[in-house]
């Protein structure tokens, strides 16, 4: 088994160490905050300093993962591109764009996909870590068209080796696709927590299930937040115009007519769909690696709402969820 | 103990019903919905047609609650203005205005006031109510400038028999609160879960935490959302207004800088103002009931967030959230 050189080991990196690990693959670390270095040795996981670890991980042809905030990438790939510049390496950064050109920039010669696992909570920091953190969440596996074949399935075999399926996409299809259900709910809670708030005490004492569930999202860290978002800039204005379209839309329909069905029927059909999908009877579909477009066959499976779930040989095994007409 | 008559036994009716018969008073009630009948009688409770319901209310000086949706209450107040048109009135329809606007209007000689208890579930009607509902909930009674005191005493002395804790404010200041905690987050949900299936099956399957979250009430059966935002039509404009603000401000900054920290940080703030409120310690307080103006005192507890969680001989017992400077 491939061995496993994780760069950052707050919340998600940790957990990548502790997974990997647990998987039974040889995994080191590094990274920038004393207590997540302390917290990882007093463990008896390896960290050393970043230059080691990437030198050990060039020597044994280790994947690389790059799991530090979008800021901080940068100055992570350019010591990449120096102490290991023809390295496996992926990432678990929540945006794929900047990452993905940053690699470009000082890493060109790695072998590269890009991931985002699905998971969180809203503690952070080594000590939040848990190696069952990504159990049957999803994981993107970017499959752009530079990507090699190699490089995607290395990384997705370590999403799988964490427990979690892998969805097949392109960086530009991710960005747009976590502006909607990521990082647009971001914005719309914080929001709603801001207009809540103008209310007053009163309407603070008075606030119950819907205010409590479409602001919860607004407790994360604004840093973290700001990071994601800010670092999806593009994709996330599209889906802002969006929102305020339908919003604008619904604001018009009710001071015209006073009503407001077809906003309200357009958001329960909008969430029967994702109730729909989230719980549909699941079809087994494969792609054969050795074929002719693998990755464009993977992007297929990932455009469908699929996930691949193992690999037997050439063959990567999918499950694709049966939707209703 | 004073008699109780429900009018519509869905899931808060029917739960009014259950609550207020479990704390010792004797409670009969009449529905539309043959279902809710058929239920109720099924458990033992007393059901009778509309007209016979409203007829013994008269007789024993009962207090008449109208539990039914707000497009039925004319219909309900015509029937309490023919036939129990001194009666002891409330409701517990979730918006103020329409309702005490058809209570001038169809039963004016009623001694009246609003309720609305701040709890729910995503199922309805009588199989889904039950007599806990409302613990430890907050549950508005309405004091007007013409609201009596006696009217007010016995709609809150309901509300504590149901457990939960009575919020005074007038129905102005209620309708303006829940426009901004109850229905907003039903439109932002509604639009939010729009835009998020607009983002296709790939959009769907990365949806988790956030997006889960933000649309839950989505989910809602439309016909109820409707009749409780459409029936606070010019409060939620506002609210609606101050979203598009926000959100129009946040499109704004992140086209031009790409920076979004005031839209998050005040969005964190305004989360921070809500979990502080729920979260902080209580200080208790009275208002004397036989003094100059205690309806007036009353509202004020209902501004700083406070409740009402008892009565002592002529005093309310209040308790005031101690918030941080």
């Amino acid at each position: 088994m491939r061995s496993v050189c994780v760069v950052g080991l707050g919340l998600i990196g940790g957990s990548v160490l502790r997974a990997a690990s647990a998987a039974g693959r040889a995994v080191w670390g590094t990274a920038g905050s004393a207590e997540d270095v302390q917290g990882a040795i007093g463990e008896e996981f390896t960290v050393t300093d970043v230059d080691s670890a990437l030198r050990r991980a060039a020597e044994e042809d280790a994947l690389v993962v790059v799991a530090v905030p979008l800021p901080n990438v940068d100055a992570v790939l350019r010591k990449v591109g120096d102490l290991a510049p023809n390295c496996l390496l992926t990432d678990v950064v929540s945006v794929k764009g900047p990452v993905a050109a940053a690699v470009a920039r000082y890493a060109p010669d790695t072998r590269f996909a890009g991931g985002h696992p699905m998971a969180g909570k809203s503690a952070s920091g080594w000590s939040a870590s848990l190696a069952a953190l990504f159990s049957g969440a999803a994981w993107v596996v970017t499959a752009d068209e530079e990507t090699t074949l190699e490089a995607w399935r290395e990384a997705a075999q370590l999403a799988l080796d964490c427990g979690a399926g892998v969805v097949p996409t392109t960086t530009t299809e991710h960005d747009a696709a976590v502006a909607r259900i990521s990082h647009l709910p971001h914005v719309m809670a914080a929001v709603l927590a801001a207009c809540g708030a103008d209310g007053g005490p009163l309407a603070m004492a008075l606030g119950a299930g819907s205010f409590a569930d479409g602001t919860r999202v607004a407790s994360s860290r604004p840093e973290l937040v700001l990071a994601m978002c800010e670092g999806n800039r593009d994709a996330l204005l599209g889906a802002v115009d969006d929102a305020l379209g339908r919003l604008g839309a619904a604001r018009g329909a009710l001071a015209s007519t006073g009503a407001l069905g077809a906003t309200i029927r357009s958001g329960h059909a909008g969430r029967e769909v994702f109730e729909g999908q989230r719980d549909a009877a699941k079809a087994q579909a494969m792609v054969d690696l050795a074929g002719q477009d693998p990755l464009a066959e993977l992007r297929l499976i990932g455009a469908q709402g699929g996930r691949v779930t193992g690999f037997d040989g050439d063959l990567a095994i999918a499950a694709l969820p049966v939707l209703a007409d």
